[in-house]
């Protein structure tokens, strides 16, 4: 027998054709990174701006509110109410700022962003200071208007836009006690590394020998080429839908490693995406559940697996039959490759261990900036104590290699950076989690079964949709809510083990 | 001072918004053809199914027929005009056909097609038939809906929606001659050809080289590649849009001429959009002008200047470095090789003197099918007759390279044949033009100088849009409407002279 839910109907429909556009509009984001001709751009970005007209008024019509209150009183199953609760925080997430302040952000993040690409490479921080000051006015005012909305302090308001659940409070206590253990570790990985041998490989690496290697790669991590491309793009990313993931990299003749690293990282998000739930595709519930649970799977490929000394055995033959053999492809030496630890100024360039230094910094300057205690001005001389103190750099003057570096603050995205450390941290979980189910995991990776590490993420975390909230997800899939003691044993165990 | 033209602007609002929506669809289908991975076919399908949706919604929005009405009083310049005249004529196309007629349409059409996609290479004529009659029955209505609509001649009207302003009185005055002369000119071109001593050049081909010698040809023939691209996909085609314009051409290792002429083909359809006038882009008045005009713009790259014999000149320098020096790619031999004629039972793959028995053929036919003189069971005979009459090939039996070699018939396109042969007939026309102006042209051509006909082609053709009608755009080009005698003078030059 059917159900009468009208409303709930009424939603899914709505949703439905979201889902539809939305397609369109990832495609077409996609051809514009890989495929446009420069004098296309105009057309392109008219042509874009209008599909996203379409898709807020989709998601501002007045008919949703009421079709929320009433789907609430129908007779809906637990998928049901969780894409219900998902369309709700959608709808929410849509419908919370008035027009005005998401015009005046849209100028303000344009222009800065604008000025952005040309002034970092400047050094201009007395240029780009007041652009950003403009950017973070209207930040504060989405956060105070969000916060009002939801009751969430203004930077949790920003931050659940991004991690729904989490708290700057959760944050805080996590990265406090990461502020205390961080600096000491690094320094003794470095001393340890430092007595380490190492023979560097030497290039040049033709293009298309890394793009063929990167392929052979993700067919290793098992990426469905019947179900997604592997393409080329400034800067990497992984896009298209579910049912056709776009991944893109970027090949560096001198360096292999960088691209095939970055190529691993995107399998993660891709194979996220090609495994998300299909009996409600398209709908909210079926969407994946964060960006620090996205970023656990990039970094479950890249960190945990990709960088595990067992996967290294597994590429070094690959990697000398790309490019030829040498003394540095034997799998314990490349393995050194992957893993050196260094303190530097580049958060993207950065290895798994000095890391979480780049987040917190950037975390204790933004969640200061939304709050009112800090001002852009004030920027640098935080920037350079955390620098100095986390990493033990000087970073004074370096604009442009400092908090200039990033385009989130230049695109109003406050409340994001978080979310990159947070999923070194799950992914951690997950790993201590399937390492207890079994506990041969190392033996099984060195030997190239990674069916075990599949089989488990794809049940317990890409099946699972936006079923769950973050929180329930993470209890039903390690036993416990996140727990950053994982995040820390894993480089332990890697770096000085 | 500003004129007051609510109406009008209304109007243009709309074709801007379906411009911008247009602009991603066009985008997406050469993302289909080109890129998308066959698992990502049925979210595709969707997708752009809803993007239909949409943009028949925009067309047969009530306020239109109303803003159509108010406009034609307002005070408009003469583009303006144009360009309502235009709109009126895209509304009238989208708003002239029942729901249920266009839902029919595209339930016999998808039917017919998906079919014949294997009815075709196992020759079911019996299979294939009673789909074609749905589809018939179908293309019958709408012929006499639009008739009663326009006040055309059923198949008049189904014409006009691929070359507005074409009658079928016309197109029989113009075969009809054509019918009368041609049979004997294949002859005449056979005997002579006979004579000659032809070099055939010597493969593999490989398909970089290829590619990278359309690229090269495409330079030459000044195509911006700063607003468009060429890539690979089964059927080649000419789309994208006019600041993006995505060309695409295929591959055979064993046959280089086949993709450099389809190339060269596409390229005049891509120059013709790159160059639309630019004032009121994204309004029908800035659209290409007709089918058959698009075609005599591909013909007049592939057949009057990429078959000049001058061309070849040009060409052959660039086909030895591609592949290597060759006693076949001598300039006169090369010339040979590239217009060779020969009566066949395809038309995609027909010569340009025995083309127009191909569409002559369909022409008739489809004519006797839409006004009830003739029914699908009669197709055979009147193909097997028709071919015997004008290239003397018999067809009987073979379906698959007969009445079901074409998808216009299974897509519902009755009408649209007629447009190729207008299409030779206009580029013969234009380049009669061109000389005309410039008497030393076959010199100029053949020392690489094509200015001239790209300055002619531009002024008078691409940046005219749809400004005039074709009749209008016709005189002010070329001093006559369509006179199918320079078509005629061009193949005795050509092939005779």
């Amino acid at each position: 027998m059917s159900v009468h839910t009208p409303a709930y109907d009424a939603l899914t429909r709505t949703y439905r054709q979201i889902h539809h556009f939305s397609h369109l509009q990832s495609i077409v984001s996609w051809d514009t990174a890989v495929n446009m001709p420069p004098q296309g751009n105009d057309a392109r970005a008219a042509a874009m701006s209008e599909m996203a007209t379409l898709l807020h008024r989709l998601r501002t019509d007045p008919a949703l509110a009421q079709h929320l209150a009433q789907a609430q009183a129908e007779a809906l199953d637990d998928a049901q109410r969780a894409n219900l609760r998902e369309i709700r925080r959608d709808w929410t997430m849509s419908n919370s700022l008035p027009e005005r302040l998401v015009e005046q952000r849209s100028l303000a993040t344009a222009r800065c962003e604008h000025a952005w690409r040309s002034q970092r490479p400047a050094n201009d921080w007395a240029g780009f200071a007041p652009n950003l000051k403009a950017v973070l006015a209207v930040a504060r005012e989405e956060a105070q208007l969000l916060s009002e909305r939801s009751g969430l302090a203004p930077y949790d308001a920003l931050m659940d836009l991004y991690e729904p659940g989490m708290r700057a409070s959760t944050v805080e206590a996590v990265f406090g006690d990461v502020r205390q253990w961080l600096p000491g570790l690094i320094q003794q990985v470095m001393a340890r590394q430092a007595q380490e041998k190492v023979i560097q490989a030497q290039g040049p690496y033709p293009i298309a020998a890394q793009k063929s290697l990167c392929q052979q790669v993700m067919r290793l991590l098992q990426f469905n080429f019947e179900a997604g491309r592997l393409d080329v793009s400034t800067h990497p990313f992984s896009g298209g839908v579910p049912e056709d993931v776009r991944m893109t990299t970027r090949f560096k003749e001198d360096d292999f490693l960088q691209s095939l690293m970055a190529t691993i990282h995107e399998t993660g998000h891709g194979r996220y995406e090609q495994n998300l739930p299909r009996e409600l595709l398209g709908q909210p519930v079926s969407w994946a559940r964060s960006m620090a649970l996205h970023e656990s799977q990039s970094l479950s490929f890249e960190m945990q697996l990709g960088s595990h000394p067992g996967f290294a055995g597994l590429l070094a033959p690959l990697v000398a039959q790309a490019f030829g053999e040498q003394p540095a492809f034997e799998a314990g030496n490349l393995h050194r490759l992957m893993t050196r630890v260094k303190p530097g100024l580049i958060r993207v360039d950065a290895d798994e261990v000095t890391y979480p230094a780049h987040v917190i910094l950037r975390f204790e300057i933004e969640r200061a900036l939304i709050s009112g205690e800090a001002e852009v001005e004030d920027i640098p001389a935080m920037w350079d104590a955390l620098m100095l103190e986390l990493l033990g750099l000087d970073t004074r003057g370096d604009f442009r290699n400092g908090p200039m570096q990033d385009v989130h603050w230049p695109e109003g995205m406050f409340g994001y950076f978080p979310c990159y450390s947070l999923g070194a941290m799950y992914a951690a979980q997950w790993f201590a989690a399937i390492r207890q189910a079994h506990p041969d995991l190392d033996a099984r990776i060195a030997a190239g079964d990674l069916t075990v590490v599949f089989d488990w993420l794809r049940q317990n975390i890409w099946l699972q949709g936006s079923r769950w909230t973050t929180d329930e997800l993470a209890v039903r899939a390690s036993g416990e809510t996140l727990n950053p003691a994982h995040f820390r044993r894993h480089l332990v165990t890697r770096y000085l083990g």
